[in-house]
């Protein structure tokens, strides 16, 4: 995919770097998509590593940006981030924004097969090929340390990510990530309709499923999951167990640290960021 | 005034604490109204100091609790910090709602005296007693080491509780305060309907005015005020120089640091939030 011009929307000076909101035209998902991206000021002198966020169910490319308190870590760090947004918008397609846990602000990081949504849902493909070569070749980044992350549908988004593109990304974490999404109630609803009934394109979207079939390059440090323990979605949503298992058998490298307490929301992201940081950094420099 | 009854909105862990919203009945403002605290876990087993923060024009009680990252530094720094909404809400008085910078969520934190006005907009008694007293009885709060700081027209409300009630806050700082409120046109078009034509009225709300007579207790080191050198809003609403040429003359100990290409945006104040963390704690320590 070609990567079209940037257009600033927003500029805030923070952390001695700045906050930028750009827009671009995607020629992956056919509409107009807006992301965040923070650079330090670090990246003025030098190619710095490059975190890519991706957000939950709801969210724009604002909430990360606002509630996390990312910046500051970006800064210290000296890393960029960006986030996307977490779906096509403005596309008019029947039911696309009937519901708050599918279609607009819920793309699920999937391609969609179904004709009905195939032409814009492509959220896999614009994260890890447009979306990801336009902040490479836009911002001062070092391609040789990559990773991704994010938070509930968005962890679930950076999983498949890492999985489905062995190589591409450095290293993976997440925060209360959807993990087993072909069989919770919101991926059941949502890939019936982007994939119909053919439940064997659903695994090819699921972290569960992928983990078992993985034969990439495998991250030096155990990935790093972190799950509230008073967390509304968990049981019935993200299933973290399901995913630990599957990594256990498949000899994949991974830490499950339940969190006494912490809710789903940005208070819990928060207080757990810096880690999140720590851990790609680690990887980063292997 | 006498405190009513908490009830509690919100509740969420962060960074070992919690962060909460409660509502609870005014007699001072004659409506609900809700506030943010966060207490961190150091206040389950002892006293601790409070800061209170008082929001600009548009907040309620979330934009401060979401957007600045307080609650990492009052973990760490083991304060409660508590933040009112801005203004009365829902008392329904004709053109309380009809502009953004007047009424509802701009309340300016005085006490009205045309008739109009004088029932709801009661924000200083609310902030400085029925507030004050209601987070000292609730909350593990340290009666000693109280400060107040705020932003926008909240730095000129903590500003003017600091000089008008001498001796009740040890500490005062502000983000790009509105300095001079009688003569900015914000302040102008609040006071003309708050307090009619009487210019002394305005006096008595406006900080160059009041540092100008106050013989309270000074601050051991100079108070810290923050002002972007990127702010829309400095030359002709906050009249930062005003105030410092104020305190010259009065003697009155400040510092005034202009940063330069921060703008008027949480991001400024969350980038140096720390810092007045840091001041605060100075000033209790004395």
């Amino acid at each position: 995919m070609s990567s079209s011009a940037l257009t600033r929307e927003q500029s805030s000076k923070a952390f001695d770097g700045h906050q930028y909101v750009y827009n671009h035209e995607s020629s992956t998902v056919g509409c107009k998509m807006k992301f965040g991206v923070y650079v330090p000021a670090k990246a003025e002198k030098e190619r710095v590593p490059l975190l890519i966020f991706l957000s939950g169910l709801t969210c724009t490319e604002q909430n990360f940006i606002t509630k996390s308190g990312v910046q500051r870590l970006a800064s210290e760090y000296g890393f960029i981030v960006a986030n996307p947004d977490t779906s096509p918008r403005g596309c008019k397609i029947e039911g696309d924004s009937d519901k708050w846990d599918f279609g607009e602000g819920a793309g699920y990081y999937i391609d969609a097969t179904e004709s009905k949504w195939s032409k814009n849902y492509r959220m896999f493909s614009y994260i890890n090929e447009e979306f990801y070569e336009l902040i490479v070749k836009n911002f001062n980044v070092n391609p040789n340390q990559i990773g991704i992350f994010g938070h509930s549908m968005g962890g679930h988004g950076a999983l498949i990510s890492f999985f489905k593109r062995p190589g591409q990304y450095k290293s993976v974490s997440a925060f209360a990530p959807i993990c087993n999404a072909s069989k919770s109630d919101w991926g059941i609803n949502a890939y019936t309709k982007f994939f119909g009934q053919d439940k064997n394109l659903w695994k090819q979207y699921d972290a569960t499923e992928l983990v078992a079939s993985y034969h990439g390059p495998k991250p030096h440090a155990p990935v790093l999951i972190d799950q509230g323990s008073d967390d509304n979605f968990k049981d019935k949503q993200l299933f973290p167990e399901r995913f630990i298992d599957a990594c256990k058998t498949a000899s994949f490298p991974i830490e499950l640290r339940e969190q006494a307490g912490y809710d789903h929301s940005y208070y819990f992201i928060m207080t757990f960021l810096e880690d999140h940081f720590k851990y790609h950094k680690k990887e980063f420099e292997h």
